[in-house]
């Protein structure tokens, strides 16, 4: 049992070992339940973001706690609109919330660093406020030896990996919605969960460059994927995993545990 | 891929399907993360409710959400209290919050019944005004095509099977945090997850019939459970799982699906 | 108008002098305004909740607030349901915003306990968290001088009681709804507040193991009583309010004043 | 029981028969804990309103439910301040929310009109907002049958009466904190809980027309009162509640029952 | 740029310059937009509690922040009513947020005294409880160095002036919507936003002394305004800009900055 | 008065008469207060959000609401951090709270569309939010009449004119705060708020790709800019506000007016 780094697996009694070292961090993978087309799970978002948060956390010695499994309102730039089956969505305030309970939960334990591994666009800004708000009440600021860490994993794929796997050009990371970089993926971490055989081909969306609401549901392609998953490998996979996961470990190593962290952005 | 009864695994398509029928069923597991002891996982509760469901789920031709995997505070009486480190809360407002969210989207997705599995205590009636406060919103009263459910697992244990799992006496449900009901049905369906070997037997704890904020934390045992996990075996975890699953199943169906339900209590 | 052990009565004065003493108690009474059948009043909750606080003080020497005579919304399970005209109630965040801000306002006062004497099981885990939020936001953690008890009244029934009151059965808290012990403390309490002759007596509810919404209103019997209250008597309700009062007087002293308490359960 | 006008004496089939007329009415006190100096009791503003409701209800055939018996914070302006032991109050989301979940319940219930009565000067906006929030959420706008009113009650003394209540000039209604509208209906209504032999003479308050936060503590009269309650007497009281229920209780009739008012401002 | 006692002017060097004198004084205008009539536009009262500010804010030394330009609903009795076309508002919620929210970063930023000067009547208690919250998260109590005042600057007017802008008589505050005072401040202080070709007489509106709601939308005059404009002169506008400013800017002076201030009032 | 774009500046039933078409725009400026550096004013995004709403509203006949002054923390990322003075800010829920009532007013008193003009990076999400809180309590979905746009005005900077401005290439909209963008654009529009020579010349911020809670302080720039404002210039400005307004407009045009639109991007 106690090999896992996967916190629910873990007794107390061993859970307190590790915070007595005083130096323990804990990754939160964040995702989603979501449509992402006919080819990829509802869970995509929450499966990819625990993937690297696991890999990451071997990596670290740190743990990983269990993923905020539902993230905000998918909206139609980013995730095709919050208005289709499947999308099952907290509002601004609950995930606010969760993020805050979160971070005062283990902070107040002990935990040195906390660290939101996102897989889904829409999460960021309102789990930024539930850290900003947890640590406002917890008292604590700069110089303080407790951090949170908070990033999307998409920011840690580099130049040289976005031209490999995408060599007809990025399309860009808002309509990565079902794409090639979520498929590729899939295809490495899961590939009895994905369905090439269902995957639908077609020219990427093109949406407004302002949000529009109520959606204007025909805007969305009717796979539910802005931009089309052709091209996708399982190679593509073991790249984007293994690159991203090396520097988010290089640069949180050197973050949080002081070691010299040279990356190549 | 469309064999998993777990949302996460369906795509956006095949879960459209289900809901075409007009009589989707979806059920969430809610759980905690918090400590149970030396020999049992911080992941306990989330990980029997969502058992539970998966079985249940099976026999009904019904779906699992993902698990709200943290719960409300831990309190003395039923948890050993929420300053153990380990222990990992939402407040009422973020678990209100989240259970609120999830119905409104499920039922406007057009699921017809949602049913919450609850495996922690002290979660239940913030789930209530969750569920209360969303069907309030979307108007659906008395007469409504839709319902939602909310039950906690240990109360479809049947006296028979208390008898035959405490054959001593049963010490009460509120008391059951990390003793011989948790710890039987994880023997059974997790065993990689039990330590039996750092088991601590002892007394039961006996605490006041009311709860005290703050906490005297010397009232709960130092193994943090609050009966003793002695007498656990897998076996009595085959017969608790087995028929609590069998009176869930049954008792769903006549509820939801006009089945008769001849269930003894 | 100084002896009365309400502080409705008590002039600011005379409450500074008790508060002086660093040892202050202040009992709140939480109730509802419920149907409680066609014999008993609307108040029923409130009025019991006080009559015990008010017992309790003249042992304790302590002091009583005005009730929080809203209560938490009535459950089918355990009120009939909260869709019953006379039903009149809070939700979740209103209550708990009631109880976090008074045992704010008590505690900064110099208060050194607050107790909540709770007559509507509803209620329950909404105090709780109120008190718990409060607590946090003073600062107030294990070791304080200061605390904050949370009970119900009915927790404090002996064994032996209970076998005098239901010779036949004691058929479980929850449907004790307009039942025998209510009505009975009732007609010792506030006989001119009952009438027994528009009692209707019938079998007790029997409702599911979850709770369903929106509710199923043919569930609830007629008389909006979940048990029948044929048999109640003054006599039991001396019986009641005598023990009641006698072990949480007790029970209190021993755990706010140090005084030994030895009470069979 | 029957002939009680409060609510919490009334049992829930008594109370359906009053709602099945289609016109009930439901008055609402609302008061504070709040000290009001060495001669009253902490109640002071929750009895006086309860009066006032009591007396109008048996004019109009109305009904008087529990007072909100907590009110908004005490400001040094118009309660000497919050800081003062014995001031025991809610804030502005409490206040709102209790407003605003009556509202809703009574008006569910079919309950025709609401009325507050408040007693304690700051919580009239709270009042006011809890009592908007509750008709959006209803979707009752301008025409529709039922209604809501809010009123204090001092704004109905008339001019005739304050002149001979303060026969050497109206010291404000701010500052009328414990003075000799207070008093003298006390002296009138609830004579056993006022203590004149306690009463401090003095110059009423002079505070600045800002509100200061935090306030200045030395600014508030060490009586806690705003202006001097020499002078009152019980006869005063009496002129005093018959003025004021005579036109509350016409205005009211007028409004709500569309009988001809006229009333002398 | 520097010259400017406008924050939203200033660079941020500028203004720590400011703050690091220690006794930096921030203004704060509150307005809202309303409807006041056809001969004012929709801005009136946060132009007019900026100019209030503006000249203050000149006398004093201290700098003016971006006002708070929407307010609390307009209700009936004081602003015509909030279904009027033109009034936009917040809920009480949204204005004790952002004036909670303001208070807390200015006076974390180092300024010494925040005073909000308020423009329209309904705002005044929420913004109030904004800024009681937000003292009591920062821990500022009596006798701290930093405060914050509170006020309407109509509070300010002096009885002298009220006889020589109202010869017939005052109607009162409340129905000073649209009327003399506002009006002939607008002629003065932004002549090329009124119209007073635009201006209907008529009577004072006649409301009930309590609120309704929902309203009776006819209760409110045609115009809007509840008391008639006629008489307003730029004249005025000087006498009353002249002397409040002079008032206010004495009184804050010696409650903020320890100067004698001898105001008649 | 009337040929004024603001809100603020037109009487009430000049603005019904704008209503009466059913097809009223209104535009919501949102900026910020917040520091710019040592040569920008603090009201740096609201003055430049407000310029090209003010362009807009000219262009396609729609009117200026009162722009949300105070906008949501900055961060370190893109604003060089919440803790830096002069950046006085609004948390989540405040902003969302404010934007939700916005359009709640506007779309009941029947404005057809309502257009969020953002100029704070970190508002975004908390608009969107406000947006479809209010949509879903007005019960407004796909195909209603009414709709909300939310839009950021750099989203509308085409690829030319980025390559015009940044000859030595764009570092990223994150970090153009203070920097060459608004710089010129505030040479052009207001040089008066501008002290080019209090400019600080240096190399861009290099931030992690992750945001830190605690900030580091020293990793944001002693000027609080995040790039160079070096090689700004009134004529960028009139290639920035030309192009951006037309784009904008044109783009507008073709959503809610139907006109058609070619845009190139």
């Amino acid at each position: 049992m106690n090999k896992s780094v996967f916190l629910e697996d873990l007794d107390a009694f061993t859970y307190r070992e590790a915070l007595a070292s005083g130096e323990a961090i804990v990754l939160i993978p964040v995702g989603s339940l979501e449509q992402h087309g006919p080819h990829l799970p509802l869970g995509t978002d929450t499966i990819l973001s625990s993937h690297f948060a696991e890999g990451v956390a071997k990596r670290l010695g740190a743990l990983v706690a269990q993923p905020i499994a539902y993230g905000y309102k998918s909206q139609q730039k980013s995730g095709g609109g919050n208005h289709l089956p499947g999308t099952t969505s907290l509002d601004g305030a609950a995930l606010i919330g969760v993020a805050r309970n979160l971070v005062k939960s283990f902070l107040n334990q002990g935990v040195r660093h906390v660290v939101f591994i996102n897989g889904h666009f829409e999460n960021y800004q309102f789990l930024y406020e539930g850290i900003d708000l947890a640590l406002e009440e917890l008292g604590i600021g700069p110089g303080a030896e407790q951090s949170v860490l908070l990033l999307s994993y998409w920011d840690f794929v580099s130049q040289d990996t976005l031209a490999r796997v995408y060599p007809d050009g990025f399309p860009g990371w808002e309509i990565e919605h079902g794409g090639v970089l979520e498929t590729s993926l899939m295809l490495h971490l899961e590939p009895a969960r994905v369905a090439m055989d269902r995957l639908v081909d077609g020219p990427a969306a093109v949406l407004p460059r302002f949000d529009r609401l109520p959606v204007v549901p025909e805007r969305t392609p009717a796979t539910g994927c802005l931009s089309s998953a052709a091209g996708s490998s399982a190679d593509k996979g073991v790249l984007l995993y293994g690159q991203v996961t090396d520097h988010l470990a290089l640069e949180l190593a050197g973050e949080l545990l002081g070691q010299p962290a040279v990356i190549p952005v």
